[in-house]
C-alpha cells in the first residue's frame, strides 16, 4: 500500500544528524505547498528578540517530529510489534502534520481568531489542499486517521501518546531544537535514554526505572526552556504588541474602506476563512501587512506596527496595583488608550502536573506501572512545593 | 568621546557564547532600525531549500562578526597596542554594520541591480537614516571613517584588515555560523588558536608559524564550504529561479500598469532606489511580491513565483552541448522560452589565491614574514594543482 | 614580589579551551614532582569500571580548579577589587594543590588509614617537598597562607569560598569534566552564566537573582551525577573490594614476612606515612602490589586482587534481611568469610543542604542576600521533599 | 552457533553515544582478563605529556573500534548482504581484538623488542590465553579467522579492509577518539557521511563520490592530528626518553644481578617472553619498574627513570650539524654518553600515499572504480607537493 522511495532519502538536520525518509508519501507531503509554507512560519513567536539565533522555523520543527516518531516507531521494540505497517506510517505523517494548522504568531492571533491550530491541521489534511490529495490518492481514509491522531482520538491510544502525551515526539524535537537555536544549555536532555527505556504496558507508553533520571532531567529542562526561553518577557512583549494590533484590527473591522491592501487579514477577522486564506497568511504576509498599517491613518495600527518592524518592544515591570494605576495615568495623559498601550500578564507553570491521560508512567524493576511522581523524589518533591508564578504589566513608552 | 553602557550588555550567541556591548553607541547602532532590517534579510540566499536548517538572517552574522573584531582590538596585544580608542570603536562599528547594505536574495539581485551591497551600506552610513544619525550625533566625521573602513581604503591598513582581509572577522564568522546552522562540520576550525597566533608586522595582519596549521584548517573549512553549502546545486537552482524572476520583471517594467501593487520592486528597476526604497525591501516584502505575480497575467512571473513559494525547483545536470540542446527544444516545444527557463552555470573556486593586498602572512620563526603559500606545503601544493569547476545546466521541468 | 612569564603560556584543555599560566610560580608548580605524581590518581575511583572513558587523572581536574580560580579573581570584578595581587596568586595556588594530598582511590583507602586528603595535602605544602621549596624560595609565609586556604580557615573568608563553597572552583570542575569524560550530559551547567552573575556582598560570594536559575541547574547537574556516575553500584562494587583489600592487609599487617616487596602499603599499614612514602605511594604502586597479592599465599587477598585485575566485580542486589542471610549462609558454605566477601552499603543524597558557612546565597533584584532555598522555588521544593536513599548489599559470586 | 545475549548490552561511550553488544561472545571477550589488561595501556604514548587530557586506554579505543566495525557490517548494505552471520561476528571480533597486543609505548618498545604488536596479538588469540579458550568454546577454527584478519590475509578481503584497510574502523576511530581527548578540533570528520556513502565495488571498500569531500576531509584531518598531535615534540621527547631506558636495559641485560625485582621487562630483554609475561607488562608494571631503577646503581638508567617520573623531558632544537656537535660535546663534558642523553629523529609524513592494496577507491556517479588521487583535485594536488619533513635533536638538560 505504501510505495518506499528507491532509496532512503536524508535531510542533514542539525538536531537528529539526519531526517531518514524512506516512504514516497511522506517525500511527497514534505513536498507539498501547505508543508513548505511551514519554511516561512517561525517555530518561537518573538523568542529571537531576546535569543536573536532563535529564527527557526516549523518547518525544520515538523521535520524533527517526523524523525522522532519514526525512531520510535522502529526502534523502540514494544511499539514496533504493536503497530502494523499502515500505522506506522500513519503515525509517521501525523508527526509530519501536526503543526501545518499553524497561523503566524500563533499565541498572539489565536486570542482573536478563536480557530486552534489543531483544527487549522484537521481541515487542511480533511479538505481541499495538496496534502488532501496525497492522502486520497493512497486510500481514502487515511487523511482521517492521520487527523485523529492529531486530535488526540485515534482508537489506538499509543498513536496519539507518541505525538502528543507528556513525553512526546513534539515536545523532545522542540526542547531540544529551541535549545540549540537560542544557544541555551537548559534545553538539553537524554533523548537516547528516553528512547532506548521506553516501553508499552497496559496501553501505554511507559519508560524503565533505569531512564527515570533522564526523564527528571526532561521535565526540569521543559521548566527551565519556559521560564528562561518561552516565557521571556521580552518574547512576551513583543507577542503582546501583535495580540494588541490583532485586537484593534478586530476592533475597527467593519470599516472595510480601511482595510484595503489588507486582504490578508480579513478572511479572519470576518472569521470566514478558507483553507486557501489560511494558506495565504504566513509570516510573510504578515510583515507586509504591518507595513500597510504603517502608512494608513490608524494612529494606533501605525504606532504599534512601528513597534514590531522597529524593535521598539513595550516595556515591563513587576505588577503592582500602584504601578498599574500610574502607567494608566501616564497614558491617558499621553493620548494614548490603554486597551492598547498596556497589558498585564500573569505566566505561571508547573514543572508536571499529573493529569488524567496525560501522566508520565515508569515501569518499575518490579515490573509495575506508576504514576511518575509516586516514585521519583524530585518530582514528588517539586510538586509539594510552590508553583512559580510571575505578573508583570507591559507598556508602551 | 564615547560613552559607555552602565555595564556590559550581553546577548547570548550559539557561536561566541556572548556578543559584548561596552559601548552606547553600539548597542543604539544594534537598535537602529536600518540595523534591525537585518531580522529580515537571510543570511544565505537558497541554501536553506537544501540545508533546512540554515535559516538564520544577516543579523545574526553582523553581531557575530562585530564580536570577532571587539576580540581582536581588545584581546590580540599587537592589535589593541597600536590602536586608539577611537579607533577600536570605529573598526567594531564597520564590523557590525559591514553587511547593512544587503538586500534580499543578494546575489541574484545584484544581477539585475547593478548596486554592489557595499554601496548600500555606503549609503546608509553615510546618508538619510537613523545610523547616520546616531553616528552624526556624536562626531561629525565618524560616518565617513566607517564607510571607509567597509570601502577597504581606511588610511590604517589594520582596520580594513580587520573587517575584510583574507583572515577577516566577517569570513571567521559566516564559516563557523553557516557550519552550526547547516549541521555540517565542514565550517570548523579553531579561531581560537587564529586569534591567539595573530601579531601584527609590516602593518600587516600575520600569523605565527605555530598557528599555520590552524589557517590551514580555515582554508580548507572554506574550500568545503563553498562547494558543499553554497555552491549546492539545489541552492543554486533557487537563486536561477529568483534571477529570472527579477530578469523578466526588469524585462517589462517600463509597463507600469503590470507593477501595481509590486512598489517594493519598482525603485530598484527604475534604478531610482532610495535609502527609504531599500530599507522597505526586505525578504517580507519580495515574498509578498512573489505573491502578488502570481494572481498578474505574465505567465512567466507567474510560473517562476510559484517555483519559488510551494518549491518546485529547476532541475539539474551535467553540462554538455547535448543535453543543452535537447533540454532547449524540448523547452520551445512546450511553449517556455529557454531565455527564462534554463541556465548554464559554471562555478570554480580555488582554495585559496595569493592576490596583491590580500595574502594571507605567516611571521615565521625566525621573525620573517612570509605570504602563505610560500611557506605552508599543503597550500603550496593546493596552489599548485588544478582548480575545480562544475558546470551544469539548471531547466524548469 | 611574584615574576610573571615571558608570555602567557597556555594548555589545551578539553573544558576549558585553554588553562592559562600568567606567573612563573603556577608554571614551577605545575612541573614539580608532587604535582606530576597527580597523573597517576585517577579522577574517580571505580567509575571508569562502568563509564570506561573516564579514566582522567586528578591531575588534568587540579588545573582545570585552577583555571576557574584563575578566572574568578579576574573576570569577576567583584572579587578582582577586593584581592591584592597576592591574594590572587595565593587563591590560584590553593586552587592548583588543593588535591595533591589524594593517594589512589581516595574512598576506599580512607576508610583504613585515618588521614584526610587534605591533611596529606596540608602536609606537602609546608613539608619537605619539591612544592614546598618553589612556595617558600618566594616567601616564608606564602606556603602557609595556602594551606589555610585548603583548610577553609584563611582569614579573608572569600579566598575559602572560591576554592571550596557551595559553589566553588572545585565543584564546578569536576562536574564539566567527569560529565566530558562519563560521557553523560547530566553534568552539564551553564559556568559563563555563573561567573557572569557572581558578585560579593557581605563577604560572601552571591550569585544575583537572574543567574539563580543557572545555579538551579547546576544543583540538580550535581545530584544527577551523584545518582548516575558517582554512586553507580558498579562503580562502588569495585571500591568495596578495594576497601577489602586494605582491610583485610590491615587485619594481617603485624605479619611482616608476608609484606615482602609490598613497601608501597606498609608506612601507610603502620601509620608512620612520610610525604616520601605518600608520593611513592601512586596508582601504578597500588596496582603492581595488586599484583604481587596475586602471587603470596593468603587466599582471600589473591581473590580479591584478582577481581580487581580482572574485573571480576562483586555483584549486588537491593538490601533485604533476607537476602543478607541468605547470601551471608552461602557465602559460608563456600569458604569465604563474610567479613571480606560482602558489604552492605546504603547511599544518599540531598541535592543541597544548607547549613552554616556553606550556603549558596542570591543577591536579589531588590538588592538583599538570602539563602538560595528561601527564594527558588525548586530548591524549597526539594529540600521540603524525600531525601533518595539506596541500600544494597554486594557480595562475591 | 553464535549466542545471541537476552537483550542488547549497551556501554555509553563518549564518540558513539553507545557501544552495542548483541552476542554473548563479544560480552565475553570484554571480560576477558587480556582485554581487560588493555585499561593499563595508554593509547597514546607521551602525548598526554603536551595535551594533558589525553589519558584515554586502548581498552576504550577497542571498543570503538568494535563499533564502527558493527554498524559497517549491518548499516552499510553492501557489507551486510554480502557477509554470513559468521564473517560478521568475526570481523566484530578482530576489530575489538585487534590491538590487544600492545605493550605499553609500543613505539619505544618495538625499538628493542623485535616482536610487533599485531603478533603478539596473534599468539594472544591462537595460544594459551582466556581469549584463545573463549573463542575455542564455539568453534575450533574462529581463533585462526580472526587473527587472519588481524593479519590482513583473510582470504574474504572485504574483512581486511574493514579493519585496516585506509579507511578502516581503527583509523576512523582514533582520529574522533583521539581529538576528543587531546581537546583539538584537527581530528573530527563526517563518520556519518562516510559511513553512508560506502559500497563494495570488486571486491573493494569503495566510497560513492558524493561522500568524496568527506574522504579529504579525513585525509587532512589525518594530516594535521599527525603533526599536531602524534608527532608534537614533547610527546616525542617523552617517547624518546623510553626508547633510551629499554637501550641501556637492553645493553647491561646479561648482568642479571642488576635485575632483581625488574622481571616485568627481563624476559623481553631475553627475548623469551610468554603471553603471560606479556600478560604482566602493563603500563603500572613499567611505571613501578621505572621507580625501581630510581633506587639501583646504574647512573643512566637512575636518571632516565626520574626523567619520565618527575617529567623532566628532553630539550629539542631544530637539527643542523653545528648543534649537533654542540650539544654532543656538551654532553661529554657533563660525563654524559651521547648514546643515552641525545637523539636526531626525522619526521615525515605524506597526507596520502596511494599504494597497492591500500588505496582508497571512489565510486564515480559513471559507476567507475577510481583510486581517490586520479579524482580528487585537492588529494593530487596534495600527491603533487612536497612531502612535509621535520629534524630535530632531542637532549638532556
Amino acid at each position: 500500500m505504501f510505495k518506499k522511495t528507491e532509496e532512503t532519502k536524508v535531510l542533514r538536520d542539525v538536531i537528529h544528524g539526519y531526517i531518514h525518509v524512506e516512504y514516497q508519501v511522506i517525500w511527497d507531503l514534505i513536498n507539498a505547498k501547505e508543508f513548505q509554507r511551514l519554511r516561512r512560519i517561525s517555530q518561537l513567536g518573538g523568542v529571537h528578540q531576546v535569543y536573536h539565533n532563535a529564527e527557526h522555523s516549523r518547518f525544520t520543527h515538523s521535520l524533527g517530529v517526523y524523525e522522532i516518531v519514526r525512531r520510535m516507531v522502529y526502534e523502540i521494540k514494544d511499539i514496533h510489534d504493536r503497530l502494523s505497517e499502515e500505522e506506522k506510517v500513519i503515525v509517521m505523517i501525523a508527526g509530519l502534520l501536526h503543526d501545518v494548522g499553524h497561523l503566524p504568531f500563533s499565541h498572539a492571533f489565536q486570542n482573536i481568531c478563536p480557530v486552534e491550530h489543531e483544527q487549522f491541521s484537521r481541515d487542511i489534511i480533511l479538505m481541499d489542499s495538496d496534502i488532501h490529495c496525497i492522502l486520497q490518492n493512497i486510500s481514502t481514509h487515511l487523511a482521517k486517521q492521520v487527523a485523529d491522531i492529531i486530535d488526540y482520538k485515534h482508537e489506538n491510544e499509543i498513536l496519539n501518546q507518541i505525538v502528543s502525551g507528556q513525553l512526546d515526539a513534539d515536545r523532545m524535537d522542540y526542547l531540544l531544537r529551541d535549545a540549540y537555536f537560542s544557544g541555551t544549555s537548559y534545553g538539553k536532555f537524554d533523548i537516547e535514554r528516553i528512547l532506548r527505556t521506553i516501553r508499552v504496558r497496559e496501553n501505554k507508553i511507559v519508560v524503565k526505572e533505569s531512564g527515570m533520571h533522564s526523564v527528571e532531567d526532561y521535565i526540569m529542562a521543559r521548566y527551565h526552556m519556559y521560564w528562561q526561553v518561552y516565557y521571556h518577557p521580552v518574547a512576551r512583549s513583543f507577542e503582546h504588541i501583535l495580540f494588541m494590533i490583532f485586537k484593534r484590527m478586530k476592533e475597527i473591522y467593519p470599516d472595510e474602506s480601511y482595510f484595503y491592501n489588507l486582504d490578508m487579514f480579513t478572511p479572519f477577522l470576518e472569521e470566514k476563512q478558507s483553507v486557501r486564506d489560511h494558506f495565504m497568511l504566513d509570516e510573510h504576509a504578515s510583515y507586509y501587512g504591518f507595513g500597510v498599517l504603517t502608512r494608513k491613518n490608524d494612529q494606533i495600527l501605525k504606532e504599534l506596527a512601528l513597534c514590531i518592524l522597529d524593535r521598539r518592544l513595550f516595556k515591563y515591570d513587576a505588577y503592582s496595583e500602584a504601578n498599574e494605576t500610574q502607567i494608566r495615568e501616564q497614558l491617558i495623559r499621553e493620548g494614548k488608550d490603554p486597551e492598547y498601550y498596556m497589558i498585564v500578564d500573569t505566566m505561571s507553570k508547573s514543572p508536571y502536573s499529573p493529569y488524567d491521560g496525560h501522566n508520565i508512567y515508569i515501569l518499575t524493576q518490579q515490573g509495575e506501572v506508576k504514576e511518575l511522581s509516586t516514585i521519583s523524589i524530585i518530582v514528588s518533591s517539586l510538586l509539594g512545593g510552590k508553583i512559580k508564578e510571575d505578573k508583570k504589566i507591559y507598556y508602551y513608552k
